[in-house]
């Protein structure tokens, strides 16, 4: 693990570069901007620890109620379970001997549910004897995993309400494509497509006389649709930090905004009359859906990213060693850079979080 | 630090996914056809360790004659030099008080070089006091960092010679766009271009009666255009594992051909009639450069990735549970992903070697 990046009571143009700083006011201002939004609502909040991959920023959502986080990989849950964390959805597929045997050992630890798509693969999630809460995940419209509602989907609830071990706890319907495209009117036609898909899979399940605890999913973009259309439980990631990717969307009723609270700082390390060139490039902010922005440095452009340095281009260009914040384009892999957030109120550092999911991909 | 994701003496099929895979044989052949494509002539091997991180790459190369290992960030050579490696160039500036301090207490355990293109840097560097190699960087065509050959250049080469602690070493001249260039006439212009350069800078400072010891420079794509230019120093570092990217330029003389030794292993973790789903999205294989391929699995492709999937279509797909190889887009920034190597030879573990300097960019 590299050594922080920062000291607490710093101020923020004290801190090495590059470095991941957490604006720790615009950052509670979400939280309360997510709660606001679902004030008067019966619906479960469980955030995706994913995005954070910190169990400092888990205990903070969990303070304001969420029941529980999400993760995608069984390592991320270990790191959960082990920062504290007691419920743990594995919102995702867990599959092979050795995947399974850790997420039963899990199990033994803490509330842990996991999702399903396949009849052989719930064989071997019950046969590892764990204590599992199973959702089967619905393909709603991404085409990644889940299987399509219907009489094969109704088959593997029936499966698993005749195990010993696993309970069915419901339905994963999460259609994460639909969190980036830019008009409300897209992303409402795509939560309204996936609710058909749940709407039709509920009615199967209740014909079979198999009840339907929960309908769980939903992200950032889309929360307030699934949440409008029944959804039980929302898995929102990026509204506590956001990105550019996300700022791109259309901000409009029913979503509230969210305000930028991750940026990456780096350093110009580089100037000519054209150009200045900084110290965070594609391994300080990642760039899979776009390149970051400059904050608050008006006519001053992030151009071009390389694997240590990054371009900036335009007018009053910041001199040899001046500092400057990045919004990183996609808040997740960013995260997953870097073993620390600098968490900074006020322009001082206030506190140190480890990233300790950090490349947990197992 | 995530766990390994293998034990040793396990076979291939065993290790938990995602997984980094080194092939042994494929590395160290490409050790040797560098070493073969050198042979008889003077020029001295400093292989970039921003793409491996890890001494016990590095290790390697030197016992094959390297002078000695390149890092890009101050934090990297720490790592390098906690692993045992005595001499590195930062071939980049170093900006900032905190990271001269820290380059300047290396300087006391190992052999240490870096770039400049600016006074006042310089200035803060011999302030330091440390005793370091520096070079002058010159921009040689990819405009980002450096310096033009002229005046102003040869007056940062008399400022270093007229200091106390700092030893003028020659010139950083490194064309990074050149290395993916995908014809050998596109990149045998860009090198003649960068020769160009260096040619009236050595000239200048002959000319101002300054010695240029060294001109270091040169990746993998282009390396034997330098070498036939004159460079007496190379920099390559993606010869070692190769990958996408590298392999679309085209492979003519005199550049030798390297094989793919590094692999993303992967679990197919959901199946339907059209696609398989594997477990290693972009947190697994960084996507910047391009989607990662399917090793020796004709007809079928990695046709798109999110965080932590990646979508496989085309014929006689794999089915659930089994494990392939991926071919990562780019190198560098994949081994920025992972803690460990999982080294492999003839289908079983041979090695674990931690990547010491992943997330190294302070």
């Amino acid at each position: 693990m590299i050594r922080p990046p920062a000291e607490l009571g710093q101020r923020l143009d004290e801190v090495d570069t590059p470095a991941l700083i957490l604006d720790l006011d615009a950052f509670e201002a979400n939280l309360s901007a997510l709660d606001k939004s679902l004030a008067g609502r019966k619906v479960r909040v469980r955030p995706h620890a994913k995005m954070h991959k910190s169990p400092e920023v888990a205990k903070r959502q969990l303070a304001r109620g969420a029941v529980g986080v999400c993760c995608q990989k069984v390592s991320e849950a270990e790191a959960m379970v082990e920062g504290g964390v007691t419920d743990v959805l594995v919102s995702n597929e867990v599959v092979g001997a050795q995947k399974i045997r850790r997420l039963a050992a899990l199990a033994k630890r803490a509330h842990i549910g996991v999702c399903v798509d396949d009849a052989s693969n719930l064989r071997a999630l019950e046969e590892s004897g764990a204590k599992l809460d199973v959702y089967i995940e619905l393909e709603v419209g991404m085409r990644r995993c889940g299987i399509e509602p219907g009489e094969q989907a109704v088959q593997l609830a029936k499966q698993v309400t005749g195990t010993k071990h696993l309970r069915f706890a419901g339905l994963q319907a999460y259609h994460g494509r639909a969190q980036h495209m830019r008009t409300m009117e897209e992303r409402q036609a795509a939560i309204e497509g996936a609710a058909q898909h749940v709407a039709e899979m509920k009615r199967l399940l209740k014909k079979a006389g198999i009840e339907c605890p929960i309908v769980t999913g939903a992200g950032s973009g889309t929360y307030m649709l699934e949440v409008e259309a029944g959804w039980d439980e929302i898995q929102v990631g990026s509204y506590a930090f956001m990105d550019v990717d996300y700022a791109k969307n259309e901000q409009a009723a029913p979503m509230p905004r969210f305000q930028h609270a991750l940026f990456v700082l780096a350093t110009v390390m580089s100037r000519a009359s054209d150009r200045a060139i900084v110290d965070a490039g594609l391994k300080a902010s990642s760039v899979d859906s776009g390149l970051p922005t400059v904050w608050q440095r008006p006519g001053v452009a992030y151009v071009g990213a390389s694997d240590e340095h990054g371009k900036l281009e335009g007018k009053d260009l910041p001199r040899l060693g001046e500092k400057l914040l990045l919004v990183p384009g996609h808040c997740d892999p960013t995260v997953n850079l870097y073993d620390w957030y600098v968490c900074v109120r006020g322009g001082r550092v206030e506190a140190l979080w480890p990233i300790t999911a950090r490349g947990a991909v197992l």
